[in-house]
This record gives structure tokens, sequence and C-alpha cells, in this order.
């Protein structure tokens, strides 16, 4: 007995052990790349999917990361770990190989996206309340500056900007805009602490876009007609007027939605930019920044986006126009299709080298899949109310 | 004395079955990402060492992978296997993460690069013996097209010209140019069997460069002054002849290795081209292809690389000036470093978002690494007669 008794206990060593050699991994544990996977904010349950654009696959959920309306995502320069800004001032890790959170802080009272320093190292976020930009290390989440943006109104008052249009610049740089302020400030994570210079820029910027290359910064306005850019190779010249007669002073609609600037397609020394309050797309040679051409759409655009190849825009459109998605042929200037993914899309993202497209429906619940040569769908998969799409070749983009 | 023997078996499964999950994993199986992986030619020992750039280190060497001289690697979209291109015909598929080949087949005589297509299910190979180009599929390496560049010569025989230039481009194309038959050839792989199309072209194309957005093939000339240009997106206007003056003709000294084209710079609407045969670069402006600028350098440049940001151009030379690497400010046009990396300078390539650059000195067994800020070496790395040095990011990368 007693050596039957030992006998199973070895057996089931042996069992436990051999177990652990030969079982599958556990879920999300599979060794893998992670050059194909992406992240979609589910915005109303605070959850994000984590998929994979090679199967059209989704790979789990991952829940708790609070108030995701407008959140965005960056990624580490490995192209494991999403970072996910939430409008509630949480800023959290995702890993996307285990499909856990990793860390979650809760930032300040109001944010509105973030950046990933050109080293990986930094993560910072843009705030509404208290106004201002906090910076972290990547790894840890540990609090490594904060820069209030503090200004002095006209009537001699001192406040907290919210801040607006964070991205990443060469030179480990962030660049952002204050709402409050009217300026642009650089912040060099080169220098200890952090050396902030500050530049006069248009009346009440509301969001901001940099250049593939990390050049040019531009911001949109709110309070004034045109866009304020600056060029970052000769930062000393501060910011200039670019399009006079763009923003406000277009409008002759009611504007639904202010179209965001991240999603203006540079393609071939022209800008495709969304129109406000207009159902135009606006095509301006950026030689000079003269207006070349408008391209009429369906609705007013909120998202203006170039494929990899440059052959194509993809333009998404405010309520309450917002169920379809118009394609034009960047070389003719002209819509070639008319989609209807589903109802309200939100957002959209290419596969890295443009075979693909995502499309959010969030009122559908779910994401379709287009083939950019067919222009027909491929695949769909099931989401919550997704908005934002993020693929983790954005870890290797400048200003994304 | 019974109960003792089970407790201590049993001790023994519980310790087994907890190694298992806390023990690390096995050399090469630690779950990580792959966006900051690369791989290094080892070029006289047929190896391939596996590279983090987060942490400038060296994971591990693969061995076993036959004549790397002028080899080349692409990426899968998963960023984790590279695909490894031989000299002597050989493909090998190696797993960035177990650091182990995972599949190599000899395909030819005697090969000469190789790219992935924009899907990423198909890997194609360059070859001069028999000349031709071979497709296979990405996942098994099984065979999916030969494709034969036969052509007929001046003489009305017929023979396969080897081929050069082999890109991807949009489509889900492969494009390359036949250096006996003087034509470039395109390669639908959405066609069962892939439908290929053939352009005349300049004589001997010896290499060639696709535009990052994949719309301009440009083909580098033997036998005759100037570069062959196909505007993919109008592919029935065929091949026309851009810098007329450029190739041969430039040639006042003695040319010790023909330039790589793959290596061109392309900033602001600029094409930054190594002069053959002279020590110059060569600035083109692309919007009419006109040589606006000879920028002195000190030897023949064999490699003219921007960095993502555009800001500087690095540039290796051809023996026996090959011991240095010089920089030029793209905004000023002039060499504003040489640098000393080590004997016999190879290859170069960025970090994504181009915060540092790797250097490879083959004579003196290591890569250099540079910040591009200070423009001083970060950390050196050794390795064997190192030669390419390729980062996963280009799985993303239409072209590369």
């Amino acid at each position: 007995m007693k050596r039957l008794l030992v006998s199973a206990a070895l057996t089931m060593a042996v069992l436990i052990s051999t177990g652990c050699q030969t079982l599958p991994p556990p879920e999300g544990r599979e060794l893998r790349g992670t050059g194909d996977l992406g992240l979609i904010i589910e915005r109303a349950t605070g959850s994000v999917l984590v998929v994979d654009h090679s199967e059209h696959a989704v790979l789990g959920r991952v829940e708790g990361l609070g108030d995701l309306s407008h959140a965005s995502v960056v990624y580490s320069r490995d192209a494991r770990y999403g970072y996910v800004f939430g409008r509630d001032g949480g800023l959290t890790r995702v890993d996307l190989l285990t499909r856990q959170v990793t860390d979650r802080i809760i930032q300040s009272g109001n944010s509105i996206g973030g950046a990933i320093s050109q080293n990986g190292r930094y993560v910072a976020v843009s705030n509404y309340e208290p106004g201002g930009v906090n910076i972290f290390d990547s790894s840890t989440l540990d609090l490594v500056a904060e820069i209030p943006a503090i200004y002095t109104n006209a009537q001699g008052e001192q406040g907290q900007s919210k801040t607006v249009g964070l991205v990443d610049a060469p030179g480990n740089q962030f660049v952002f805009s204050l709402f409050d302020a009217g300026e642009i400030w650089t912040v060099d994570m080169h220098r200890h602490p952090p050396g902030v210079e500050r530049y006069p820029a248009g009346k009440e910027p509301y969001d901001a876009l940099i250049t593939p290359d990390g050049r040019y910064y531009i911001a949109g306005l709110f309070g004034e007609d045109g866009l304020s850019m600056m060029d970052l190779w000769a930062p000393e010249q501060g910011a200039r007027t670019i399009l006079p007669g763009y923003g406000k002073g277009e409008q002759r609609l009611p504007v639904y939605k202010m179209p965001h600037l991240e999603g203006w397609a540079i393609a071939d020394g022209y800008a495709f930019v969304p129109a406000v309050g207009r159902h135009e797309v606006l095509v301006a040679d950026m030689e000079d920044w003269r207006m070349v051409q408008r391209i009429p759409v369906q609705g007013q655009p909120v998202f203006v986006m170039a494929s990899p190849d440059n052959r194509q825009i993809w333009v998404s459109f405010a309520h309450p126009l917002n169920d379809v998605v118009q394609v034009i042929d960047s070389r003719t200037r002209e819509v070639i299709r008319t989609l209807e993914p589903g109802k309200s899309v939100l957002h959209m993202e290419f596969t890295p080298r443009g075979e693909e497209v995502w499309v959010s429906s969030r009122d559908s619940n779910r994401v379709t899949v287009y083939s950019t040569r067919t222009l027909e769908p491929v695949a769909t998969l099931p989401a919550q109310k997704p908005s934002g799409i993020f693929f983790t070749n954005r870890a290797h983009q400048l200003g994304l």
C-alpha cells in the first residue's frame, strides 16, 4: 500500500510535469509575432478588442478601461503594449499578447489623447481638466514630468489651458497646442527637466496633426479662420497662418462634428482636407498652401485618410449622414464608390501595406473589412459599439 | 514512514508543477513583441544574428544559411519570420522568436534578392541562373509559380534573362527587370496563374527601386546613360528615360562598386542619388527629374539613405574609401559630420522612428549604433563580418 501510494503520487508528478511541456500554452500565452495585431475601442463598455488583421480575427476582449469615448491608442516600440487614452483621464497599458491590463492610472479629470516619444521611453497625455500635459515612464507609468499649461488671459488672470493636438516629433520632442491660450508648445525630452518652448499661434486651436516626416505641425483653429503651422526644422520662425480661408468662415451648415486633423490625407504633395461644415473635401498644394480644388462629397467629412499607396482617399462623415463611406481616386479626384458599412461609421484603419481597410460602425456593432482593390467587403467582425481602430504598425511611425 | 514518503513525493509533484509555472521559459521561447527585432547578416559564416534594437542586444545566432554574400531579408506581415535571400539560390525562413530555421530551400543556382507580396502570402526570388523569378507560399515555401524570364536576343536566339531589382508593389504585384533583355515585367498575384506584363526598358538594367508609396519603379542602367522609370499608376505608358546624363557617362574614376538603388534617399520632393564612379551625391527634383545639385563627398557613394524624418542623409562608400560614413544635412545639403565606424562599412539601418542608426563594419567585426541627434556612438555589438542589417518594421512598408 505504501509503495502504491508513492507510485501514484509520482505518476501524478510526472503527469503534471509532462502536461506543462506539451499542453498548448494557456489562452493568450502562445508565442506569436505582434506585427499584425491591433486594438479596437468599444466605447460604451470600456473595453477593447485585440484583433489579428492577417486572420480577420478577434483574439480577445480586455475590460475595465473606464470611459473610452474619444479614446485613442499608441504603441510601445516593441509593438507589444498599447497605451489607451480614455476621456476620464485614464491611461491604461494593455498587453496584446496576454490580453491583460498591466498598468492603469487616472492621471487627470478629463483628457483628450496622447503620444509616445520617438525613443519609446515616455508616454504623454493631453489634459482638459486640469489643463496641461503629464508625461509618464512607458514601462511603469510612473510620473516623469507635469507640464501645467499656465497662461495669462486678456484680463491679466492666470489659468491652466486645455491642451489639444499632442503628438511626438523627431528629436524626442512632444508638441501640443493650448486651446485657451492660443499657443503651441514644444517639449524636449532630452533635457532634464524637459525643455519647454512656447510659440504664439492662432485663436483657440482645437486639434492638430504632424506630417508623416515630423516636420510640419498644423493646428486647426476654432476661434478664427485658417490654421497655424509650425516648421519644426525652423522653430525660431514660430507659427504662421496657412489656408486663411479655411475654418469657421467656410461654415454654411451647422457643424455637427469638428473634423479630425489627424485624419488629413497627405498624398503626392497635396493635402486632402475635410471642409468644416460643408459637403466637400478640399485639396491644398503643400508647396504654397493654395487651395486648388473642392471635391463634392455626400456629407460633412470627419476623417479624410489616404491609403498607404496614396491611390485612394477614404472619407467618413458627421451625423446625420454617417452611415456611408466614400472613396476618392486621388488621381482623378472624383468619388469612385459609396459604401454602406453600417450605421454610424466612426473610424477607419488601413492595413500597413494597404491591401485592406477596417471600418467601424458603432450602431451596427460591427467592423467591416474592405479590399482596397475590389472595394468589396471581405470580412465582418462583431464588436460592441466600436469606435477607434489602431494597428500596431503605428509603433514605427512618427506622430502616431 | 509511509506518510512521509507520500508526502515527499507529493511535495516533489508540487515543486515540479510550480516550477513549470514560474521558471523562465526555455531560450527563445519567452513571450515578447516582435516590433523591435531585426536580423544582421554574417556573410562569411552563413549565419544571422537576431537583435533587439530597444536594448542594443544580440539575442542569438542562427546558422546554416549558406552563402550570404549580398544577402537581403524581407519579413512576414506579423513581423515574426524573416525570409533570407542568399547568393547561392537559398531561401531560408527564420523564426525570430525561437531563433531557428523553420524552412530552407535551394530554389536556383544563383539569386540576387527577393520581395514579399502586399498581402504577405507570397515570397518571390530574383534569379541569375537560371534567369527568372520563382514565387513561393510564404507559410510553407511551396512553389506557387515559376516565371522564366524568356526573351529573344538580337541574333534571334531565345534565352533566360538574369533578373534584378525585384520589389513588391500595390495591387499585390511584383515588379522586376531583365538585365539581358532590357525589359521591366509586372506580375499580378491576384490572377491565377499570375498575370505577367512586359515593358521595354533601357539597356542592361542592373538594379531598381520603388518609391515609398509604390508608385514609381526606377531601374538603373549599366548599358547606357540614364535610368528607366515606370509610373505604376499608368503602366500603359510604359517606361521612360529619366536623368539622361546619369550613369556610365558620369564615370570619371574606375567604378569599384555599382551603387545600390534601394539606397536612394527620397526626401521632400528631391531624390538624393549616388553618382556612379564620382565622389558626389546628386540631388534631383522629382517633379521634372532635373539634376539641381552635386554634393561633394569623400568617396564613391554606395548607399545614400534618408533618416525617417528626412533631416539627414547618411552615405556609405565603395572600396577603398569605405571606412567612413558621411552625414549630410538635407536642408543645407552640406556634409555635417564624417564618422569612422570601423573598417569596410557595408550597410546602415535606421530605427523605425529614426532616433538611432545601426552601421555594420565588416572588417572590424562589429556593428556601431549612432544617435542621430548627437552623431555620437551609443553602443557597439560584436558580429562576424556583418553586412546587411534589417529591422522588422520593414514588414509594414511597401517595397521593402
